[in-house]
């Protein structure tokens, strides 16, 4: 049986591809590049992963930021496995800028909605440099 | 020279002890479970580090969290670097339950400051706990 992704995961984000362990997901809202990284496991939180798998995760989560940090001029990107809402688990890779409108607060439940998407240029533009830079394959 | 704590993170938490990588601090604020780990490294921030501190890193994180869901039995541990107010490279790993007052939502600015502290026995008897499963030895 093929992983499926969370509705609430798919209603959230953008599916930009598939890297070695996990779907790569955009959040739609455009105020602050959110990614979210969902790995194909059956477990539900980061501890309860086995090894192996956890390093791959956090090598997947290393590299993302690294590429995040250099395309957006970040100032910091923010980690995290929550999981408190969505329980299938999926990792938050954000970058973070002294201008954007949450900082230096932290994203959750403080996002505004102010309705701001990705264009199809823009998705189209990094998709392509996350491809270049990572392994990142179609979904 | 020895790693010095951050002034912030020396007030908000209390310090329990030393890991193989990280000094453990456990936030001041006794709503909810929360645990700080200050990896004793130059970088600050996760995809920064060398590969092996990183693992080294997460192997504490998961270790801990395994600990902790099973001593304040809770719902769900969320794991953070976030940084955006302290430069200093620490990972948050919080024991939540849906019967705290953050949830669903994340602790960070959001935790009333009610001034609800641990006593110094809860502080003995959980470092005597985390001493027994954790390598954890006195800073």
């Amino acid at each position: 049986m093929p992983h499926s992704l969370h509705p609430q995961l798919q209603h959230d984000g953008h599916l930009l591809g598939q890297l070695g362990l996990s779907r790569l997901l955009l959040h739609r809202n455009a105020l602050v590049p959110w990614f979210i990284l969902v790995p194909e496991v059956e477990a539900t939180q980061l501890h309860r992963m086995a090894v192996e798998q956890r390093r791959e995760l956090m090598d997947e989560v290393a590299a993302l930021s690294t590429v995040v940090e250099a395309y957006f001029e970040c100032d910091r990107v923010n980690v995290a496995t929550i999981g408190n809402q969505v329980p299938q688990l999926h990792c938050h890779v954000i970058a973070r800028r002294r201008d954007d409108p949450c900082w230096p607060g932290v994203v959750w439940g403080r996002l505004p909605e102010t309705g701001t998407t990705w264009s199809a240029q823009a998705l189209a533009t990094l998709t392509e440099r996350l491809q270049a830079e990572l392994e990142l394959r179609p979904d």
